[in-house]
C-alpha cells in the first residue's frame, strides 16, 4: 500500500498528538504513513517517518476557500499526493471546510458525482454505527444529490461495517411519504423507485425520524448537509450534557469509583475519538476527516479507517454504483 | 380562573391516565378543569369533574385536516371552549397535528402572527431549559416568521422560566453570519437589526449550533419546523439510547442499585413527562401540547403549565410584542 498522507499540522493538538498517533499507527497497525507539514516543526517528532514538506498551514477558523491561494499548505499538498499517486489516502484533523475544498480541488470528484458528502458514523449501543450523511458538506441540496448520498452511504456501510444489504432511511419528520419539506418529498419519490439503490445492493427503508438514528433499525440515514450537521452536533451536545451529568451525579455518591468504571466502556464507545473520523464520499480518493479535538488515539483510529478503505477499494466501488445525477 | 379544557380522549394512555392526571392536578394545584370527550367513556372516571361532551375522537395517526370534518371531536370542542370564553386554555396529549389545526381553526391566530410555532423546552442539566421553536408546526418557513418565533419564544422563556432578558440564538451550522442555508442567512440579517427583539426585551445571541442547545449559553433557539423537529427527536433518541445503556451497564455491576438511585433525579429531569409539554405560540389562546405517551404525571405538569401561562397573561404579552411579518 502507498503511504497515507497525514496532515501533521491540522487539529487542536497538532503537531504533537497527530505525530504521536502516526507512530502508534505504524507500530500497532503496520500502515505506511507520510507526514505532511512544516519540516522545522515536525523534525524533532518524526522519528523515522517520511515527511512531505509544506510551508503553509490553513488555520482551524480560516475560510475553506484559502486552499485556492495557499498552494503549499499541508492540506493541499496531502490531497495532491493522493492525486499524483504518491499517497493512498489523506487524513486530517484540521479545518473541515478546507479539507473538503483541498480534496475537491486536487483529487476532483468521482465521475458522475454531483457533490461529495461527509459520512459520519453515529454510535449505536450494542450494534454497528449508523452512517449519517451529509453531515455538513452541502448546506443546500437537490433531490438527485441525496439519491447519490444514499448510494454512497450504502457502499461505505458495507465496506466499513460489513453490512450485506444496508437499510437506507431518509431523515424526515414523520414516517409517511407525505411528511417533510419539498426536498424530502421529492427525494422520497426518487428513492422509492425500483432500482434506485439496486447497484448499491441496498434497500430503501422509507422516512426515518431523528429518534431512529441511534437505533439498529437503520444502517444509513440520508439528509441535506444543514439538517445533518444540526442533528450531529445536537447529539454531540446532548451526549456531553448527559454524560457530564451522569458522572457528576455519581461523583457525589459512595459508589462513584465503581460506577464510573462501569460507565467507561460505554463512554468510550460514544467518544468521537473512537469512531475513527468521517469520510468524504464522492471525491476521487480516500479522504478521512478527523475531529478537530482529535487525540493520538483518534488519529490512530482515523489512520486505521483510511487504510481499511484503501484496502477495500471503496473508491472503485463508489465509481461503479453511483448513478449520474 | 376559567376551567382548563382537557382533551380526555387524546394520548396513548387515554382516557385513564389523562383523567387520573386531572384529579391529581385539582388536588395538588387547585386548577379548575373540564374534561372534553365522550361522556360514556368518561363517566365512570370523572368523579366530580365537569364534562364537555364531544362524540368524536381524532386518532393519533389521523391527518390534522380531520378537524374540518370532525366538528364534534374532543379537540375541536376544547378549542371552541377557549374561543367562546368557556375555558381559559386547552391541553391535549393527542394527535399533535390535529391539536394545532383545531387551535388554529377555532381560536385563530393572534393579530399579526404569520404562523404559530411549537415551543418545546429542552432540559439543561443544572439550569433552566432552553426553549426550542419551531419544533414541528411549519416544515417550511420564511425569514419573517422566524423573527416572530424569536419574539414569541422570548416571551415564553420569560413568563415560564423567569428569565429577564432571554438570549435568543438562531440554529445554524457555524457561528459566523455567513454560515447556513439561505433561510438562516436572511433571518440572521433581520434579527441583527437593532430593535428586532426590543419589544420582547430579548437579545439576539447570533448563530448557535446543535451542541449549544443543551447548555446554558442560550435561552431560546429559533429554527424552522423541519430542522427543529429533527433536532428534538434526535435528542430524544440519543437520550433514550444513552440512558438505556447507562442503566444496562450499571445493571451488571455490584453497585447497580445505588448507582441507579443516584441517576434517578437526572433521569427525571430529562424525562419528557417532567417538562410539562410544549406550547403552541401564536394562536389566540393558551394551547399546551403534551407528549403522546403522557402519563398522569405528565398531564399534571401540562395542566400546571397551562394554568401558569393563563395567570401570566402570556397571550396578551405575545399580542403586544409580535411585530407584523
Amino acid at each position: 500500500m502507498l503511504p497515507i498522507a497525514l496532515d501533521a499540522m491540522g487539529g487542536d493538538n497538532a503537531p504533537g498528538a497527530i505525530i504521536e498517533g502516526a507512530h502508534r499507527a505504524v507500530a500497532e497497525l503496520g500502515v505506511p504513513i507520510v507526514l505532511v507539514g512544516r519540516p522545522e516543526e515536525i523534525e524533532s517528532l518524526r522519528g523515522d517517518l517520511d515527511v512531505l514538506p509544506a510551508s503553509e498551514v490553513i488555520a482551524m477558523d480560516d475560510a475553506g476557500s484559502k486552499v485556492r491561494t495557499m498552494k503549499d499548505s499541508s492540506l493541499v499538498r496531502a490531497a495532491e499526493a493522493v492525486r499524483d499517486g504518491k499517497a493512498s489516502a489523506m487524513v486530517s484533523a484540521g479545518n473541515t471546510g478546507a479539507t473538503m475544498a483541498s480534496a475537491l480541488l486536487r483529487m476532483g470528484r468521482i465521475k458522475g458525482v454531483a457533490r461529495p458528502a461527509i459520512a459520519t458514523p453515529i454510535p449505536v449501543p450494542g450494534s454497528t454505527p449508523t452512517v449519517l450523511l451529509d453531515a455538513g458538506a452541502n448546506a443546500e441540496c437537490q433531490p438527485q444529490w441525496l439519491v447519490q448520498f444514499a448510494q454512497m452511504g450504502a457502499v461505505f456501510a458495507r465496506e466499513r461495517y460489513g453490512i450485506a444489504e444496508p437499510r437506507v432511511g431518509l431523515l424526515s419528520i414523520g414516517e409517511e411519504a407525505s411528511k417533510g419539506n419539498p426536498l424530502v418529498k421529492e427525494t422520497h419519490a426518487l428513492l422509492a423507485e425500483p432500482g434506485a439503490l439496486a447497484r448499491a445492493d441496498a434497500r430503501f427503508a422509507g422516512n426515518v425520524e431523528g429518534r431512529d438514528i441511534m437505533t439498529d433499525d437503520v444502517d444509513v440515514v440520508v439528509t441535506d448537509g444543514f439538517t445533518g450537521n444540526v442533528a450531529l452536533k445536537t447529539l454531540e451536545g446532548g451526549m456531553r450534557a448527559l454524560v457530564g451529568s451522569v458522572l457528576g451525579a455519581l461523583g457525589a455518591t459512595p459508589v462513584a469509583d465503581e460506577a464510573v468504571a462501569a460507565l467507561m466502556p460505554l463512554y468510550a464507545a460514544l467518544d468521537p475519538d473512537s469512531t475513527g473520523g468521517a469520510m468524504l464520499l464522492g471525491v476521487d480518493g480516500v479522504c478521512i476527516i478527523s475531529h478537530g479535538s482529535s487525540s493520538a488515539t483518534a488519529v490512530v483510529n482515523a489512520l486505521r479507517v483510511a487504510g481499511e478503505m484503501v484496502e477495500a477499494g471503496v473508491v472503485e466501488r463508489l465509481r461503479s454504483v453511483v448513478s449520474p445525477a
